[in-house]
């Protein structure tokens, strides 16, 4: 196991990742305030990890109330939210009783949004199980629902007290949420970690195989990143914004084509394609290493173009993005491997141009 | 006009007590990080306030975005924060737009929570023109919507920026909510503060007759005296709890009679004389000083006692109250005037008898 530190001052925490940690009860106890948790999963997740983490918790004599969730994005919202209320309403849980996201990111979105508005806010800790989730929203402490016209749009920042990553859960992952969560690593190297980067590209192949050892390096790289990134803003001030590249795209992806029908980290994927295609034509960027990105990503088995948006209604979804500051986009933009930028002056024209390629395939 | 400072480190802010004080935009203009503020009232201050409050801003180059919602605790929910996101979505706000809640408690708490929660969290100003809210909600960053099982059971800490409390604003309020406003005055001299106590023995008629020098007098008084215990414990792990003195029986009676027959402030009256008698009956308090806590809330026009509500339900309604640890009740209670202390231990047959004489009338 190794262990990894989030400095965020009176809310920091660690970070576990190693095989076999669903058994571990001391990586959860210390962390209870009551002898008593409230897990949150999903009916996917459920049959495959709750009876474990179950059996872990009860044996140190901690009683557990389970919530399960229908799976799927388009549940990230405020019914689902509300069911969560319900449940622990219905069953007493006061403030010291301490919630458990186990699952992917949906699971960990809203159960953090949750855990941080439930009577002003409770304990909480995230059991991460797809990649996705270990190297992205395990760091952070971002938390939200969907709002029908934007994704993300109702959240908080609020960090769990441990992060426990078992890369045992991987084992289940189906193949294409593997891939959607080497989307994020692949992320972390492009914006800050040339030689990561270039690990990533020699080593892709046993990745996408389920190699637990090359998996827990970049479970662990990333989050070294994310969390040196995390810990200089906590709040996305500044430094932070960097973490949304391929994300003001992305978004505009999910939301136009609706919730549900591309995985995150497919749109990210995507959404970074053309935000190295960007960085190409506005001259920041070789145009060699924009095909580093997107030839990295399509041998990840991601998307690096999308069809059936039309550049009017692209624009339209981008500019409610957070990212967007007086009426301007801004952009994350790579100025080489491994070094990102904010730009919030890119030129229309640009940009659609990005689309237009992008829509074309081209 | 007297300026206090609620010390909470990075998230420090200054309240201004004074009159004319919706005119001075200079209070707010420092605390933009843009020319343009959401302002969230509802339909019985928007005639009264609003105009004045969109001059002064206006006036000095700042963009208004009104957004009125309906009167009354009943609205203080989802549907209604759901209402201020839509508003919000459809005009653009972005993270750096300042929300600006300017009307009572039901206001400030669900512009608060929406400002804590839009985006993950955008500044706000409080403008609060209830006596309850200005001595109450404007300290603390207390924030909530109610929810079907129980009051404030979602919500969030989150401060404003600053807090604008003009005392003009009392001039327009009913008798009865400049009453219920009392209720909490009433409740800072009573934990923290015998000498403010017997100044209010001595001034209620003042106070009950609008007198400007009086209530300003009262406003500042109290918000130093909850400023001061919010600074020592910001997430009400320890002392801060003291401030909930009479609202484990309040919060009860009013989920029990239903959101919006009792005002706030007199059911907390009512709470706190049910806590003073309760205080007396387990020997910490001279009967004779729970009396001079009943009486002055009677004086100012302030329930005492609570028809209506069977004993078994109050007690069930209690258990769900955010008070509650380990599965049991915690009482704030008095063991002096100006003095309260956190009691986790007292025994069911006592507030059994406290619940019996206050729905007697005894």
């Amino acid at each position: 196991m190794q262990t990894l530190r989030v400095a965020l001052g009176e809310r920091a925490y660690p970070i576990h990742i190693g095989s076999g940690l669903l058994n571990a009860a001391e990586l959860f106890a210390p962390h209870l305030a009551q002898k008593r948790v409230a897990i949150v999963t999903n009916e996917i997740v459920a049959p495959l990890y709750l009876p474990r983490l179950r059996h872990t918790l009860r044996s140190a004599g901690i009683d557990t109330l389970e919530i399960i969730l229908p799976d799927g994005e388009e549940h990230k919202n405020w019914s689902t939210l509300n069911e969560i209320f319900e449940a622990l309403l219905a069953a007493r849980a006061e403030r010291k009783t301490t919630m458990i996201a186990l699952g992917g990111g949906v699971v960990g979105d809203v159960t953090g949004f949750a855990a941080a508005t439930y009577q002003r806010g409770v304990p909480y800790i995230q059991v991460p199980t797809t990649l996705l989730a270990q190297v992205d929203s395990s760091v952070g402490g971002k938390t939200a629902i969907n709002h029908p016209r934007g994704k993300n749009m109702i959240g908080a920042f609020y960090q769990p007290r441990v992060v426990v990553s078992d890369m045992d859960t991987l084992k289940t992952l189906p193949a294409r949420e593997l891939k959607a969560g080497l989307a994020e690593v692949i992320k972390h190297g492009a914006i800050r970690d040339a030689t990561f980067f270039d690990w990533l590209e020699h080593n892709v192949e046993r990745l996408l195989a389920g190699d637990a050892e090359a998996l827990g390096h970049a479970v662990l790289r990333s989050c070294e990143i994310k969390a040196a990134i995390v810990a200089s803003d906590e709040r996305e001030e500044g430094e932070r914004a960097l973490l949304n590249f391929g994300h003001t795209f992305g978004h505009a992806i999910e939301t136009g084509l609706g919730y549900g029908t591309w995985l995150h980290g497919e749109a990210v994927a995507a959404g970074m394609a053309l935000a190295a295609d960007l960085s190409a034509r506005l001259g920041m960027l070789a145009r060699s290493d924009a095909g580093r990105v997107t030839s990295l990503l399509a041998r990840a088995g991601l998307p690096v173009a999308v069809k059936g948006l039309a550049t009017n209604r692209f624009r339209e979804l981008m500019s409610v993005d957070k990212k967007a500051n007086d009426g301007r986009l801004r952009f994350i933009l790579l100025q080489g491997i491994g070094s990102a930028s904010i730009r919030g002056d890119v030129p229309e024209l640009s940009v659609n141009q990005t689309l237009e390629a992008a829509a074309g395939g081209a």
